[in-house]
């Protein structure tokens, strides 16, 4: 078969693999249907992630139908059309059974495309089917659900459960990127009396309005008056999905007190956190890797048309133009690419 | 009248003032009959909090009796015992009708001893008194009840209730100061698996003993590895009592994946949230300045005798030793002091 193999830093290429297979009883394999590429990908070619090997198959999104199940899979059968979770959860550690698949301490967590092979290929192997995939409902869109696989529930769950959102909130989204579009999209579920999208992009900050932005922003003294024009004393909640130091210090600045600042961005070191001022402020500071268990309902949701989904896939391929995929995908300064779609 | 006043940096002196008088038409005048000395005295001693002139009276907590009212003051009269909370609160402002008397926009926050004379005095006047004060009720020592002003229900509610501790956690609490050990003891309420207090002194350790911590540890490292004894992945709730950066840095190394991190801390500069190893990790980090929004329930406790406040008292004084007493708080490294009381 053929697969997106992480060759080298800077290098993936669209090559023949080993057939995937199941190997452990509670496996299943399906055939790709559809799969995306998300940043994460860009951070292990740049050799972000020391701990993927070389050699490893990319991707932890995908849509696809069942081809074959181990002996132990339970509730799957051959000709299923399943979601992958970019989570493999055991559904038996004390954590997946606290409902915390993502910190699963069965064997499961980010497998996909970080540990074991992942599903930028035309079959994927996926451990713990049973509780790591979800049955799509009829009338779903595959390159719609495609964005379950991880984008839409780590919005909805690291960004605004975590947030705690409440109708007629001031809510400030810091990053429009995918991940910061799904937040806007799912925060609008919430009936917030603003929501502000900061983004330098021009074109994100326009999908962001489209998404549901009552406001955007490009540079953060711009958003701070923004908030103070709508505000007496800060936002309600900022979502942080950007990843960087200076990011999160915006976030915390722009948080009234009481206020709460949820983290989705992806750090790769500290941030400064100015407890000398924010002691007093009954701040509230959440992280989180996303579970998953709102995953199925969201799909319902989708299903009824309840998810306002569209805008976020701005570029269409099929599965076997992966290394166009990742080259659109790796330079969205230039293409303005979202997410890109990938069917077979 | 006499009162202590705060000279010029290093200068406290017990010295005549002008009698407190009512001037604002919800203020009460009190006579005071305890009171006591916090750190953050010795802070504005030493100039770490400039906002505080010269001339002031010091001190934010006490208990007394009431001898004048102002014409709106409509829930006390003279001859009635009261607590003055550390914050006074306007009780009208949105953030007081949220409960959150700390934020208080309304002309009230953190005013004795900080932004008017304080209660280190024969007699204060209290701002806002109909809710900034609580009536005592019938059987209440004094002496303990003045631990009811700040210390119980800063590290009840800042600490405990935003920790939110549930029975069988195992808990951290760093730093063991008289918030930390007011920690422990409202930590217990909850029936945690096991209460660890921090502290490198040996007494304090000892009286975090008597007041309910299961272990104690005197370094950063013993503590590791007691929490490793008793937990599989950390501690479910840390609570920083300390109010530096490594404290705060400690704290987010102990607590586990989906654990919570109350900061109760005083801090002066900004702590580095690890953020490359936290964003994972679904932890919440609390902060925030004591509401008071739980004390007449803790003196309704305290009254039937369910709240264990003993120990904490080290030293007591007559009001006019308080310059002694300033001295023996300001040395408790040698004199072992945890709360002075000085009575009238």
């Amino acid at each position: 078969m053929k697969a997106a193999v992480y060759e080298k830093q800077g290098v993936v290429k669209w090559t023949d693999v080993p057939d995937a297979l199941v190997r452990d009883r509670t496996d299943a394999v399906i055939r790709v249907e559809a799969t995306t590429i998300c940043g994460t990908d860009l951070h292990i070619l740049r050799g972000d992630v020391p701990e993927v090997p070389a050699g490893l198959v990319l991707g932890h999104e995908a849509v696809g139908t069942v081809v074959d199940v181990g002996l132990a899979v339970r509730t799957l059968r051959p000709g299923d059309r399943v979601l992958a979770s970019c989570i493999t959860s055991c559904g038996t550690c004390g954590y997946c059974r606290d409902g915390r698949y993502g910190q699963c301490r069965g064997g499961g967590g980010w497998l996909l495309g970080h540990r074991i092979d992942g599903v930028q290929a035309e079959y994927a192997r996926i451990p713990f089917a049973d509780t790591s995939t979800f049955v799509l409902p009829e009338r779903v869109d595959v390159e719609d659900a495609v964005l379950l696989a991880d984008i839409f529930p780590t919005a909805y769950e690291v960004g605004v459960l975590n947030g705690r959102i409440r109708p007629g909130d001031t809510v400030v989204i810091v990053g429009a990127g995918p991940v910061g579009l799904a937040a806007v999209a799912t925060a609008r579920l919430f009936s917030p009396g603003h929501i502000i999208a900061v983004d330098p992009v021009g074109a994100r900050r326009d999908t962001a309005k489209l998404m549901g932005a009552d406001i955007t922003a490009a540079r953060p003294v711009e958003v701070m008056e923004m908030v103070a024009a709508v505000t007496d004393d800060g936002a309600d909640v900022v979502i942080e999905a950007v990843g960087t130091p200076e990011a999160f210090e915006l976030c915390t600045t722009l948080v009234r007190p009481g206020g709460r600042v949820a983290n989705i961005g992806v750090h790769g070191s500290a941030a400064p956190l100015h407890l000398e001022r924010l002691w007093t402020k009954d701040v509230t500071i959440t992280t989180g890797l996303v579970d998953g268990h709102t995953t199925a309902r969201l799909l319902r949701m989708l299903a009824a048309g309840r998810l306002d989904i569209a805008h976020l896939v701005s570029h269409r391929f099929s599965l076997h133009d992966m290394e166009e995929a990742y080259a659109v995908f790796a330079d969205a300064g230039r293409t303005g690419a979202l997410k890109v779609a990938l069917t077979s």
